[in-house]
């Protein structure tokens, strides 16, 4: 249903064995893409799913290794074929960093629309950021050492029809599939309404993305019951925590902790630092707290399926 | 004596098989960068030959796939623990592209000098841009679809100590170290140079640099007689000519003709499309113009040696 692929799993600079983290999130036929640092479209290259039909890309910040890659993707979106709009959404600076990146591709075939939200307002969030397709782009602030947002992804599920129901009501058989689609009718002096042929609420999808941060209520709030929950673990080892708190990054322990109190289904640990060689060293200091904890790795994939 | 490495050798988007084109030259503790696309830390991260000690980054035009990597790679340097300035040369346009770029990495712990080049100007390109510890880097303009150099580096071979000569001309034994460094010295009312003791000039080394271009007569004569003759074949197939032509790129025969023309010794070809799979299929296209014709690859190395 959802197809999710962790490109990279690398934090600060770009190394010969990791990609820089970013998401790549595709469902019928649109995607969205949080972060594109220095090689994202050549992970996306061997991936293989295209770049034709990116609608979005979120940064989550602007440190180099979260949007460096940008001018040239846009530029291999461009080669794809691509002719309808691409939205950027990003924190405040956005329009400064796109337009600074882009000078060597400042003619593309489709318009670029920014989307930039201010994380100084603390009620701005309220409401969702954009809808593509079925999806809906959520953001949030984090707490990093500039302005940054999580993000987040959500797919709601359809109600499904009820023939009891419609009958009960007396629907006609011929505004069954109208009305399921969410139309009103109006017919023989009266009005019939979606929710008399539709059953109760589903359970919908959703994604989270967190990075670069340390750990906040807001965030466990924000990313709280997602079916997967992507997020920043720099270091493995608990001892790191005065550079975790420095840097304001998330050790693996902190990252687990969040998924735990946000009673997450799932959770990866990406941008991990170049020093940490072999993050498998550390899992069980994640596993311990939330067993349902997986590492990342460069095009981790997995699929989200409605319950 | 002079290391040399081809970083890569695609052309015009960074591919999961192929870096994209840049050259690394590296002599007695100083380096030169030629272009730096996306990727092209990762690949000096493989290579492993540091990043401290890169003093030049030469832009030959500032197409993406040529320019992308900058504002990382600075980075990158800075980490590396550079505090000592740092040269950035390219043609006309070039504050603009650096400006830009550097947006993710505006502040670094060392001088960037940039020395912008107008290729309008045909005269210019008499002497040498600038001295880097013993190699010279010199210009010329490349016929591209923007503006554009080419770029070759020299070093100059020192004149061997000739003990007979020193004997003829009766310099003193306690003279003999300062006059082969070139110093003039004034002792007992009369004046040595170091021509005194000084043999023959000796024959340096010469490296060459073309792409993205045409072939011209003015690149022939500026890459005469090179011990390497680095230069972009996007093409294998003589049929791509009209393709060549449209794009202001080179076929692997034309790139031959100049090495035969310009009398090199070694030519490396590079700067191939992502469409060119299997470039050895054609290699015979330029081996039997100029046999001493070699493939480019990752990470190809070279050591070039004073006779």
């Amino acid at each position: 249903m959802v197809d999710i692929c962790l490109l990279g799993c690398g934090g600060n600079v770009p190394t010969p064995n990791r990609n820089l983290t970013s998401l790549l999130i595709s469902y019928k036929g649109k995607k969205i893409l949080i972060d594109c640092g220095e090689g994202t479209q050549v992970s996306m290259k061997i991936l293989g799913w295209g770049f034709k039909d990116i609608s979005v890309i979120c940064f989550t910040h602007y440190h180099a290794d979260h949007v460096i890659g940008l001018p040239g993707l846009l530029l291999t979106i461009a080669n794809s074929g691509r002719k309808e709009p691409l939205y950027i959404v990003g924190p405040e600076g956005l329009s400064t960093i796109v337009k600074g990146l882009t000078v060597v591709s400042p003619v593309l075939p489709y318009y670029v629309d920014l989307i930039e939200l201010p994380t100084d307002d603390e009620n701005y969030f309220e409401d969702k950021i954009i809808q593509i397709g079925d999806m809906e782009l959520w953001a949030q602030p984090a707490y990093h050492t500039m302005p940054c947002l999580a993000y987040s992804v959500n797919v709601n599920r359809s109600k499904k029809f009820n023939v009891e129901k419609a009958r009960l009501n007396n629907v006609p058989l011929n505004l069954w599939n109208l009305l399921q689609k969410g139309e009103n009718i109006k017919e023989g002096g009266k009005v019939y309404t979606p929710d008399m042929v539709l059953g109760e609420e589903r359970r919908g999808l959703k994604l989270s993305y967190c990075t670069d941060t340390r750990p906040t209520e807001e965030l466990i709030s924000f990313v709280k019951k997602s079916d997967l929950f992507v997020c920043e673990g720099m270091y493995g080892d608990d001892e790191k925590l005065p550079k975790a708190l420095e840097n304001r990054h998330m050790l693996f322990s902190e990252a687990a902790l969040m998924a735990r109190e946000a009673e997450v289904k799932e959770l990866w640990l990406t941008h991990f630092s170049p020093s940490l060689a072999n993050p498998e060293e550390y899992i069980l200091n994640a596993k311990n707290i939330f067993e349902n904890t997986f590492l990342g790795e460069d095009r981790k994939i997995s699929t989200l399926n409605f319950e």
